[in-house]
């Protein structure tokens, strides 16, 4: 198998297919053109300069394209940049699709819709049982493509779903060691908490925000999105502005973008569940991209923490 | 006229009709009961003990009670209290109601109304005009009696009326120096901004926070409910948009209550507008109970500051 | 089965046996000496007067004493109080004794020993391994009776080691699902984690501060420990280091007593284990005083939030 | 009309006169000398590099020369930059001169010096009157030509008069719709509140900090000022304090810069209606500058936010 | 000698003069008036209650006289009160005057003023010498009576002249182990940092803040005097800016009240001896009231902290 | 004798030997090759880009390399930068040796070590003498040759042993003033204080933190090996814990890496001298590189502030 992108080192040779990310025509300082690409793989990204782009090279290495290229792996100013010896772009024959260096859930679509439908036939409370079900068939399309982030935690493509049925998952354990919980309330808050990011997103590849994402963002989204629910279904009672509050207070301070604080104790811990996953996931890809006895680099959604990885790992532990 | 609440310094002597806003039961120190009456005219409110209170008292002296007594203005630990020498409850022959104790809005409901109607007909844009119109109508008996905040300002009957109609004339004024404003958009934003406060609120007189109120605030559940408008009335397009956000970043910051800040120039001024109009609220009533050279309480919304009343204004300014 | 004290409503009587928590001597308004007693069994405390007390009674009343009583559960500013209408020192013959009044852990000491000793076992690092061994071994008898923090979560005997037991059994299923932890350094840290309260504070009830406690804090003192216990047992090598890092960087943030934030992924999780076990066992114990549709009183150290129990609570779910 | 620099696009050919606003001489990475200029008009400035500048280069497109150049709009890094193609200094034949390429206030020095005597003229206390007029009089110059920041607000010739005349305004009709407010103090603050500026910078155009400037400010300098001018009137009474704390105070709070908040009603409006202006003027200078469906460019004294132009502006709205 | 109020224990008998620091009258629980009274000596002070006071007792009681009393010490919530037995007002017979029972500075006024002098003497720089010595003289009389502070440090008569003379002394120790610093502009900082405060209080005892003193502060105050001390001397130059500054900014955060931070290396300077010799005085007052071995009540000005006094500093240490 | 690198200008002719501070490979525009030097004398360091670089270039030109080399001091975006003429390895015949182009402390080891000695010499209390002079042996070699830290203030060979006796010199000069200090404790405190940086940096030139150093952090360590030196010693009593609070609390505040606040007079002292002597280092090494009339570089730890040297100081004052 080949080796991926993040793996390479200063010096190696690099040859192979790539997805250009993204493509910026600039300036040299020789006055000439040049493109600034970013090529993508499974693993990672790297940058590379096309020297003397021609205004044929923007139309064929503009973003979204597929390309194959042999270059030597450098650094500058402290960052990988791929250094290109050749390019050229892919053909039908060449047999790649884009879907080959788009990083995905570990799970299949089939698998995840099983889980969490589950989930929902468990549920005892009808009023919670419905709303749920109903928002979830409405974008179950979107909801099994999606990202959960644009960056820092499940970046990838499924990854919104993938995020779900691991918080399920681990939902369903503290409950059996806090039998207090109400598992309906909590299942359901964690399968709604992140759904309006299908709207606050444009789509599940390099996914920037709409207009509504930018002026109400996903949190006031979905919460405008279970009352319009319950008023369809024509359900009243306070499951509805429970429901509400749990999308609604998920992120815990009005400084990180929940106007309420939890008040319902299936709110907190839903949105504790949600940083222990998410931050599982970015120490864990952080983590894997270094040896034993190493730091990684510093993580911004980590606090800008470097992780160190223990060199007793390399022997005992599992990792 | 008699004097009010407010205007009593210590060693006076009351004597008149009050309304008991609230009465707690409480054991002295020498083991006997006794009631601590919050007693309100239209100007403020004052301490009253009613010690060694009997069973039928706590009956008779109970909230929303109007009492007749007399007694001698007092101070304990630096707070106004009132100490009672004779009281009985009011009777139908004492002619007394409610509202006559209870501080209400400078303008009539009905030219309120009509002030507010006569903005939203100005309106060019339907969008904009239609949903205004029907949640106003939706809920206008309740806007034209609530407060517009359990305290710190406004906290009158049809206080949330009057705090809307002098934004709304604030930001005719303002619109006319600086023509680049969508009137439309600013002055459905004012009428719509504290319109969550009837759901949030339990009442126009001695409010307190509903259900909804507490789990999700009257910002969520007017964001809510101008998309629940929008559905009913068939509208889509920006518009809804944009108003939901008007009223989604009102309060500025997130720490402030608001999710989002104002990314729409409308909704800047609309923060504004309604900071200028509480605060002067807020400061005009604070000044008014002290003379010339006085400086006021601490006011807490205003940042605990005490205000100064500069000598000069006994002389030159007009208040 | 008699009402426990935290169950009592205004009004009720009120006759048993209670343990003085604390006492402490007062002047009256009327010049004469009154004792303020705080009274408690296995379910909360409250305060009542001793009006008129003689010097006898501040010794017969004094904390740690068990007294026989009754009286009028009442409320004063606010807070429960209870009116005294005969108290008595309760004598031999009553049979009752200071454990029946002090809330304990659900899990007898020797369950909790067996479940750790036996995380210890599965331990692969032989250096982890016996440097908790070591610690436990060196504290077991305080580590089993103190508690786990002298207010806000655990605070009860032997809640140290509860606490301790619980957050074991979510590590085991956490790493279930997150197979990449690394279970060794995971238990030991949340073994060693705040065993220095066993020094830190004077003593297994009605806990204060020992000048040790004071000047350097349990963390500081927990790791110094390791340090010691390294020398002790010849044991060289990142463990050492590691485990005083998952110790030192528990708390997470500078300002709430971590100097270091975590670097080492099971530093994180310990973290959030540790978290997500004193708010459950807070939130627990708050709303197990409600019924469903209330509030719980405020949390100090839930952020100062008031939890709601919803009313659905009470037909669907399991609490 | 020519088109401003503010509204090239990236490929367009631009032709004209410029202002040269800075010029930094740098080393090329071929070992070369190089110039940065930054080229100005009316509505904009640019970046432009004159590659293997020559010693006489340097002198004849130093800061404040006017050039005649040609050349084409691109983008280096997300920031535009004009790449020459030819450029010569421009000539007394040309008929260009500086005032040409400098932003302006919309009125003239004529105008505002009319409106804000009027404001003064219709003060009636006469302490206020004097010392407004007196320190108006001793600055009157540069008050006509500075800026009122060197960036972010009405940073153009006469800035800081237009701001005043805005503010004055403004002022009028607020005080129509509150009459409780003091007029001839609001307008004496109003005027007097960034006087200082005429010290603390160093001109009207490129402007920077004086010594003065940097070590006390121009609230402090202010702040002496009006001390200095009632000594010189020989004027004493509150009206002096008061202005003082006006202008100490009109920064609101300590971390802007003001040590006292304002404890005077019109002080905290001044601080309000200084706001509303400046980022009135901030938000309709972002706006003009894109179409409606965009985004403006994240504006830094704007909380670092991007505003939006709503579609529908392009239909109904004025603007 | 007698022993002072400082270092009374509950249930010793007092007997003696003191000075009523303030009385105020309240209403106890059975109705009948009382006064609170402050009682002082050079000690300290502490609350006493009058019962059943008369009108006359309130003349006799008033602040700032003095009385003859006996009662017992006790303890009430927590804080130290004086149970009264018996009391009287001091007759010119007894021989008591006010001053006996203020704390004052250990140094006498001459001492000071000649130290002062003799700093002002070695001054080479003539500019900050004249302002200096100006300065001084003008306000000689009550910088030599009143105190550094309200509260907090140095809070007694001659508290101010005797905090410079401290920080003269350091500033003498500090520039001989830091030669580069300037003297001149030191010391003249140090004698004029606080000066401001014989206008922003109200007098030597009791202070009070006046109206300048509220709306201006003492830094702004002072910061005018060098300005209009510079134009009576007609001294120019950048010595008045930077004294100015030095006092501006010497309080070094303006959340601390300093518009400006410390620019030149003498303002640092200035700032941290203030901070140094204050903290002393305020660390060497609370440990002077405990015995080796205990902790000092909480200090508001250092951060809340209790401080504690080491068991060995009974056998090692001067203290 | 030679300038310094400090001290040249844009323009002027650089000729010498220089040691390599750093040296790291990069790729120019034009695909070739370069190093980026940072070359260092005793006054400072100058970045160098060496063009066209071969890999024998890298091995010549490494870190800790001397050259010596003849260039042009020029500027780059705003930085001075070296523009080489012409580099060459030095050879042992041109007689340099890497401690010439390090900064050195201005004492030598052997009077610092002196020093020292007799400061804990005058101890008298024997635990904290023993405790003080057995750590201070154990890591004597390495304690005279670290850096204080490794930017910002005596960053220099053995500037942590002169940054002691600075600091021990200010204790003597302030306990003269301030007699109730306990010598010994201050004296111990500092001489411990920061002695575990030679364990948390690898080396007295070009430092970097070292695993414990990043994971425990200096202070941590050194409370670590004060617990330890007690234990050899069998040193039991408040001594142990009162130097290990010294050492914990010496940065002041949690958010400055000290778990707990100074406690103890002594404690807060030393914090103070410790930013007392490190701020006047910083202070003093900056405006010796400026003349009077300039401003600083900003200093990034002296909150980013940009010092003033007054004019007069040409003049009056020493420096």
């Amino acid at each position: 198998m080949k080796k991926g992108l993040a793996f390479y080192k200063v010096g190696e040779m690099v040859d192979g297919f790539f997805l250009v990310k993204s493509s910026v025509k600039g300036t040299a300082s020789n006055g000439k053109p040049f493109l600034t690409l970013i090529l993508q793989d499974q693993t990672g990204d790297v940058e590379a300069k096309l020297w003397d782009s021609s205004p044929e090279d923007e139309e064929l290495y503009a973003a979204q394209a597929i390309v194959k290229l042999s270059g030597e792996m450098g650094n500058y100013r402290g960052k990988m940049q791929l250094k290109l010896k050749a390019i050229r772009p892919a053909t039908e024959l060449d047999g790649v699709k884009i879907s080959d260096f788009l990083e995905t859930a570990p799970l299949t679509q089939e698998e995840m819709v099983e889980t969490i439908t589950q989930y929902i036939f468990e549920m005892k409370n009808p009023n919670i049982q419905r709303i749920t079900r109903h928002l979830l068939k409405k974008y179950q399309n979107e909801f099994l493509e999606y990202p959960a982030a644009v960056k820092n935690h499940h970046e990838f493509v499924s990854g919104l779903a993938f995020h779900v049925v691991s918080m399920l998952n681990m939902a369903r354990s503290f409950s059996q060691l806090y039998p207090s919980l109400d598992t309906d309330l909590l299942y359901s808050g964690i399968i709604l908490h992140d759904l309006g990011k299908v709207i606050e997103l444009s789509g599940p590849v390099a996914a920037s925000y709409t207009l509504e994402g930018k002026l109400l963002g996903h949190i006031t989204i979905m919460v405008n999105e279970i009352g319009m629910a319950a008023k369809e279904l024509e359900i009243a009672g306070e499951e509805v502005t429970v429901l509400q509050h749990l999308v609604l207070s998920h992120h815990s301070k009005p400084e990180w973008g929940s106007p309420k604080q939890p008040l319902i104790r299936e709110a907190e811990i839903l949105h504790m569940i949600d940083n222990f996953d998410a931050r599982m996931n970015m120490m864990d890809r952080a983590l894997d991209k270094v040896q034993p006895g190493e730091f990684t680099d510093k993580q911004f959604a980590l606090e800008n923490r470097s992780l160190y990885k223990p060199l007793f790992h390399a022997e005992f532990a599992k990792n």
